[in-house]
C-alpha cells in the first residue's frame, strides 16, 4: 500500500508542531498523599516535521500512548518524548496534558473533610541534544475580597470567586499540593467543597481580614516565587469574577531567573 | 439531478425535528428606546418529517432566512415559520434564536451611563393549524449577597455574581428592557459597567441591606411574575457562583397559569 | 448559632428544585469487561422545598456525596437519592452524572486496539412513595456520508464526525457498551483512536458504501429502540458537523412506549 | 473618599498586564464592500503597572470604550491605545477584541448568495515611544480531504470541517476578506452556507480533485504569506475535526520576516 506521508511535502516549508490534539486518555498522576491519582486527561502530541515528508505518521502518537499506558506520569514524560521522536523520526516534540486533580481539604473550623478539584497541566517540550523542558501549570480557585469597597463601605465588600493560573519551570520536583497551599494563602481565602456554619463564619470574616485586589494577589505570588531558588521561571495571572461587574479583572506577571 | 431527498425514509419512523442549527446571522431585534437594534444570532430552525420522506431540504432554511434578513424581529416570527412550513412542505415548525442584547444603563450615584449585556432568546414553535407558541428567555446577571453568612458574621457576608434566568409565555407584548428591570430590583443589587466610587460604596452597601438566597431570589421573581395578567407560563432560575466554593448554588421554579 | 435556613420562605413560593450543581467529582462506573471504570464526574444535586422554608441545608448534598464516596454506581443511584431525600428532609431529590467512560476498541483489519471515549449521562429522579426514575444518555461519535452527495457526485460524497445522543429508560439493565455499539453499526462508520493504512482503507470504502442522512440514522436508531423490550422511553439525537458547511445538520426523535 | 488604588502596591513587584476582559461591546469593522459592519465584540483591555501604585483605575478602561463607541475601527486603534495609556498613567497598553464578521459569499455553480461568518480578532500592543504592534487574526473554516485515504480506497476519501488560524503582521492595510479568500482557496474547498444541488456536486467533486492532508493546507499558506511583501510576520495553524476519529489533527508553522 502506497506511503503518502512518505513522499516530499508540497513546498519548502518545514512545519513547527504537527501532530494530534483533544485526545482523551485516563492517565496516572503522582500524589503526594496516596502515591499515585488516577484521573482523565485531554492530551496534545506534536513533532516538527521537514518538508522533505508530506505527512508525520499520525497513528503513531496513539501507540506511543497505548505503550505508556497506566505509566502516564510526570517522572516518565521525558522518555515518552524521547520515544515519540524516536517513532516519528522527527527532531523535536511538544506534549500537553490537561487534566483535573483532586486532593482531600478540610474545613478551617469543623475540619469537616471534602474533595477539591484543580485544573492542572504538563506542558513539556523536547529537542534531540537537548533537555526536557517541563512547564507545571496550576489553577487555582480562590475568593477575593475587594480593598477598596471595604474602605469606602460602611458594612461590607463586594468579594468573589476568582481563578489564579500559576505557570512554573523548576530545577527541583515540585508538589502540585504545594504550589495550591501556597495560592490559596495568598488570596483572601480558599474555597472549600463543605463548609458547616462555624467554617462558613471563619471563611467570610478571614476573608475580610485580608482583602485582595487582582494586582495584590498577582505580587503576592510572583514575590514568594522569586524568593524560592527551586523556581527558574514562573507566571501568574489571576482573573476575578467581580461580584459587581458582568466583566470580569485581569493580572498577569511573568518573570524568568535563568536570565 | 435525482432528488434523494424526495425519495421514501429508510423505514416507518416519523421524524420530531430535522433541520440546520447554529448557523450564526445578523438581526435586528425591538428595542425599547432605539426602536430596533442589530446584533448577531445564533439560530436553529427544524420542522417534523413524516416517513414517506428521506430527507428534508436544509437549503430551503437559509434561503428563509435570507429572505427575511434585517426583518428577523419577534414581531414577523410566525410569519417566518409559516413560510417555513410552506417552504419546507410539513406540518410544523420551530426555531431558536439566542442573541447579545445591549441595554444603555446609569450607575447608581455618579449617573455614569455604559452599556451592560444580556444573553437573551427566542423560542418558537408553530403546528398547521395552531396558533404560535412564542417563549421568550432572558438571562440577567445580578449579584447575590448570602443572608446566612451576614447573620453569622461579625463584619461581612460572602456575594457573588449569579445568572438569573426568566422563561416567559405572555399574552400581550413584554419588553426585554422591562424583565431586565425587575429581575436586578429582585437581587442583592444589579451589575454595572461602569461604577465610580461613590457607586461603588451604594452598591455595596446595597447588597448588604438585600441579602439573598439563591432560594430567595428565585421566589421573588416567581411571585411576581405569578401576579403580573400579562404572564401565562413561566420559569426561573438561578445559578449562584458562589464566592466560597468551586461549585454553584441553583435554584428553579416553573408554573403554567393556563392550567 | 442561628439557622437561617430554617426559617420560612420569603413568600409562598414552593421551590421546583434547589441544590448544587457542577460539583467534580471521581466516581465509579460499571464496566461490561472490567468490572469497575474509575472516572470523573460533574454532578447536580436538587430536591424540592417547601415554602415554610427559607433554605435548604447545601451542605449535605456534599456530606452524602463523602459517604458514598467510592460507591457512586448505577447499581446504588436509587439507595442514594433516598438518603438525599431523608437527609434534607425533602420530598423529591433529583440527580445528574456526566462523565468520559473509556471503551478498549479493535479496529477493523489489523485488529490494532485503543481506547475511544465517550460522553455519558445519568439523570435521575425519586419522589417519596415512587419508583426511582433512571434515564442513561450516551454520546456516541459516529462519522455520517451523505447520500445525496453520493449519488449526484461522480467521485466521491462528503463526509463528516456526527454526534449521536441517545437517551434512555428501560425496565432491565442496559450497557452502555452495547448502546455504543449499535449506534455504529447504525452510521456510515464507527470512529477509532487507531487506525492503520488497511483499516482507514476499510473504513472509508465501509462508508462510502454506506450513505447515511441525519435523517436515516435517527430513524434507523429509533426502529431498533422500537422493537427492543426493555426499552420503555427513547430519544435519539444526531448533530452532524457537515464538511461543505459551516452551521451543522439536525434530526430528533423521541417515542414513549409506556402510553 | 479614599483612593485606595493610588497607595503604593503590597511590594516590588511592577505587574505586566493588568486591566479588565471578557467586557462584550457592539463595535463597527471596515468592511471592504459596505464601507462599515456592525458586529458584538469580546474585549480584553491591559496596562502595565509599576509597584509604585496599588492598583489600577479599572473603570477608565469603560470611560475610553465609551468614548470611542461607533468609532472603534482597526484605524483607530493607535489612538484609542495610546488613549488607554494617557488616561491610565501607564506607559504600555495592550488590548484584544474577538469578533464576529460575515461576509456574502456566491456558491460556485447556482451563484445563490449567502452570509458566512469568520471568527476574527485585533491583537494590539503598544508602549510609549513605541510604535503600535498590530496582530490581525482570522479562522476560515474549511473541507479538508484527505490524501492518503483518497491513494489507499477505491471509491472515495474521507473529508472534515476544518478551522485554519492565521495571524499576521503587515506593513500594508490587509482586507479580512482578502485573507478568508485565500485560504479558501489552499483548501480542498471553502464552505457555504447555501448550496444548491450542482453547488454541492460541484463542491464534493472539487475537492476529490484537491485533497489536502493538514500538512499541505498550513505549506501552502505559509509559502504564500512568505512571498506577500505585505506580510512581516504570520502563523497559520490548522485543525482538522477527522471524520474518522474522535481526535483532531493539528499543524503549525511560524515564520518572523523582520530578523
Amino acid at each position: 500500500m502506497i506511503d503518502v506521508q512518505n513522499e516530499p511535502g508540497v513546498n519548502e516549508m518545514d512545519i513547527d508542531k504537527v501532530g494530534i490534539c483533544d485526545v482523551n486518555y485516563p492517565i496516572q498522576v503522582l500524589d503526594k498523599n496516596r502515591e499515585k491519582q488516577g484521573t482523565t486527561a485531554s492530551i496534545n502530541m506534536f513533532v516538527d516535521l521537514p518538508h522533505r515528508f508530506k505527512g508525520t505518521h499520525m497513528s503513531r502518537f496513539i501507540e506511543v500512548l497505548n505503550e505508556y499506558r497506566d505509566e502516564i506520569t510526570v517522572r516518565n514524560m521525558g522518555k515518552i518524548l524521547r520515544e515519540i521522536t524516536r517513532s516519528l523520526e522527527a527532531r523535536s516534540a511538544h506534549m500537553e496534558l490537561a487534566f483535573k486533580y483532586f486532593i482531600e481539604k478540610e474545613s478551617p473550623v469543623s475540619k469537616s473533610r471534602s474533595l477539591m478539584d484543580y485544573d492542572c497541566r504538563f506542558i513539556i517540550a523536547y529537542a534531540q541534544g537537548g533537555s526536557v523542558d517541563f512547564v507545571l501549570e496550576v489553577k487555582v480557585p480562590v475568593m477575593t475580597l475587594c480593598p477598596c469597597s471595604k474602605e469606602i463601605s460602611q458594612t461590607a465588600a463586594h468579594n468573589q470567586r476568582s481563578e489564579v493560573t500559576v505557570q512554573l519551570r523548576f530545577n527541583n520536583f515540585v508538589w502540585i499540593e504545594d504550589i495550591i497551599s501556597f495560592v490559596e494563602r495568598s488570596a483572601s481565602s480558599g474555597l472549600y467543597a463543605l463548609l458547616k456554619r462555624p467554617d462558613e463564619k471563619y471563611v467570610v470574616e478571614h476573608a475580610y481580614e485580608n482583602p485582595r485586589f487582582v494586582e495584590d494577589i498577582v505580587r503576592i505570588i510572583a514575590s514568594k516565587l522569586m524568593k524560592d531558588e527551586k523556581i527558574t521561571w514562573f507566571s501568574v495571572k489571576s482573573i476575578n469574577y467581580e461580584s459587581i461587574h458582568n466583566h470580569n479583572a485581569y493580572a498577569y506577571i511573568e518573570r524568568d531567573k535563568r536570565k
